[in-house]
This record gives structure tokens, sequence and C-alpha cells, in this order.
């Protein structure tokens, strides 16, 4: 486990115009090239998102190269293939229903370590560890859906700080994108796809109801 | 609808420090009163969040007077109950899985000002309303969960921005949440609760993985 710096240069660091001025965009310059250590970055930055128990239920698979595009490809709606083509990289966010299993082994780990007291580990054991080892399946997936949606929606705020666009994605055959990707499909759920890059089309001005209508006070 | 100023000052807008060092506090002054006006303007400036085909499936309950407390209380769990009592405003996100039902009028009313082609209008009919009508109980609840985890993600670094502190929640009797606040529970799936006031602690200092771990290049 690593604590992150919480202070850093952006390119872009006006949070007005980072989040209220994100709007989807699905044609890239398709030269543009993001190293794989940036996007790293990006990805590492966007995991201080919340989860629930700390159990950070998401998992990145970074398509980036012709052959990976490829694979994408098998799996995306054809109307997602001009940002899957144009796009520097496509970061499919899946959510993984069983990320529990190595929190026993992490919690162990901060106690042995002096992180934590051991009273703390055991009480961490006894109360919420036992939800998420006799849990139904559709606990987990919902879980492990809103952890990563909340991590994809910080990268999406993050690519922009990085001087970069988005579109975030879900149409695709959530079926296949885990096998796709050589994953266990009964443990890793696709939530999101983000395509990264550098815009080269004016966003579509998309607009919103009024918030008034969808909320209600007590 | 209504489309967003893209620019804005904030009390704190240095993207770095809203969305890096946003931690959850679970203790609030409690003496601290967020103006309504503030609270709905914060949710209005979440939902720039994308949604699927821009549904916007989310629907906000805050809770703010005593009387939305107490119902508040009955549905949240004990360890839960320090944040609800000493924040300003615990703001419940709900799923709404059948935003599309008003999507075909508010297209029309695009179409008769004007703001899009009846071409276009049509094209949505065609191709993805349909697939939202005809869809199972589960995509609906996945994809209004999806739209609503994102938009709170934005409304947790919109109450930093603000100068103010979150914790979302998820301990709640999912079941009760929607018919406590007098809505369609066949309607309305609870997502995540957050949480918001001045914090009288200093945040846990969560850790996360080392991102690495859990991303792959394809």
């Amino acid at each position: 486990m690593v604590t992150k710096p919480i202070k850093k240069e952006f390119v872009r660091d006006r949070f007005s115009e980072v989040l209220l001025g994100r709007q989807s965009v699905r044609r890239f310059d398709s030269s543009v090239k993001i190293p794989r250590e940036e996007l790293q970055e990006m990805i590492s930055e966007a995991t201080s998102a919340p989860s629930a128990c700390n159990l950070q239920s998401w998992h990145f698979v970074v398509v980036e190269t012709p052959e990976g595009k490829e694979k994408a490809k098998s799996v995306l709606m054809p109307f997602n293939h001009p940002q899957l083509e144009t796009c520097s990289a496509m970061v499919f966010v899946l959510g993984d229903t069983r990320s529990y299993l190595s929190y026993r082994d992490v919690w162990n780990k901060a106690a042995e370590e002096g992180r934590i007291t051991p009273e703390k580990r055991d009480e961490v054991f006894k109360t919420f560890l036992p939800l998420y080892e006799h849990a139904t399946k559709d606990f987990l997936v919902m879980d492990a859906t809103i952890d990563s949606s909340m991590v994809a929606m910080q990268l999406m705020l993050i690519a922009r700080a990085h001087g970069y666009e988005t579109n975030p994605i879900a149409g695709y055959a959530a079926d296949k994108v885990a096998a796709t990707f050589g994953l266990d499909p009964e443990r890793y759920v696709p939530v999101v796809a983000v395509a990264i890059g550098k815009g080269t089309e004016k966003p579509i001005d998309s607009q919103r109801y009024n918030a008034e209508e969808l909320t209600q006070f007590i």
C-alpha cells in the first residue's frame, strides 16, 4: 500500500476549468502517443478515489498497441470504433468482485509492520470482511461497479488535468470483455472504457436537466 | 435542459489540491449550516458528469432538517450515525432506472425548438432508446448505478472546491432507502450517500495499492 502525495503540478490545474469544462470528445489526434509512464501515473492518481471499505475493487486494462486495439475492436460496438482508432489509449475499467480475497493479507501485513494495531485488524476481520466473504454475487458486482465508476470519473478529470480529453464508453459486448483481455469473467465485470487523447473536434455541447427537478430536500 | 457555464470561482480551485487531497472525514462541525442554494448549486455542478446516452439516471435526496435526519437514521447502519448527526447535509444519490421515460419528450422538445434536427431525433429514437425501452431490470440498474456513482464522485470533489469535506457511505438498508424518502423503490435504487460539512477531525490517511499491480497494458 502506498500513500499518495496530495500536491502536484498539473498542466491544467484550475479545478473549475477541469471539471466544469469536461465534455466528451470522440475524435482524437491519432499521431499523439502518451507514454506508458504517464498513463500509469494518471491511473495511479485516479485511485485516490474512495471505495467501499477501501477494498479498491477496480482493475485497469490499458489498450494502446495495434494488437491491443484489435482485441478491443472485437468487443466494441461499431459506433465506438472511431474513438478506439484515434485515441492514444483506451482504459477499460473493470470491477474486481473478489478484491476482498487479498484484504486479509493486506491487513495482516499492516499489523505486522505496526501501521495498525492488532486490535484494529481483528475488528476489521470480525466486522466488514465477513460481509464480503458471505456476500451474494449481485452485492459484489454492485460494490465493484460503484468503486470502478468513481475511479473512472476521476480518471477522466485527471486526463484533462494532464491536457487530454476523454470519452467514456459503455457500448461494448459486456459478456466478452474480461475473457478477451485474458481475465476471469467470473471475477471481473466491465464497468466503463475511457478513451484518452488529444481532441481534434469541438465537443458536442451536451445539455443537462435543471438539477432542481431531480432534487428533493427533506 | 440547460447548458452549464464552464468557468467559476471556487473557494478552493487548485485541481491537485481538491482531487489528490480528498479524504473521508467522518466528524463535522454540527453548527455549520450550508444554505439550500449552495447545496443545490453543488448538485447542479456535479451533474456535469457524463451519463450513458446522456440519460442522467440520477436523483438526489438532500437530508438537512432534524426530521429528515430522523428518517435517514432509520436506514443508516449505526456506525454511520456520527456522520449523519454532525454533517450539514447528507445527499442520498439514487439511480433512476426509468430515466428513459422522459427522454422522448426531451428530444421532441429539442427538435421543436430547433436545437437538433428532426433527423437527429429520429436517429436517437430508432437506435439507443429502444435498447432502454426493452432492457432488463439488471441492465437498467447497472446503468443507473454507474451514472449515479460518477455524479457522486463529482459531488465529493465539488464540495471540497466549496471548502467542505465529505464521506461517502454505502452502509444502509438498501432495500428501505427509496420508500423511506417517499420514492418508488421499483424505480429508484440507492447508490451512495454523501455526508457534507466542515470537517473537525484529521482524516484517516487511508492507503492505496500500488496501481501498477492493478494495471495491464496491451
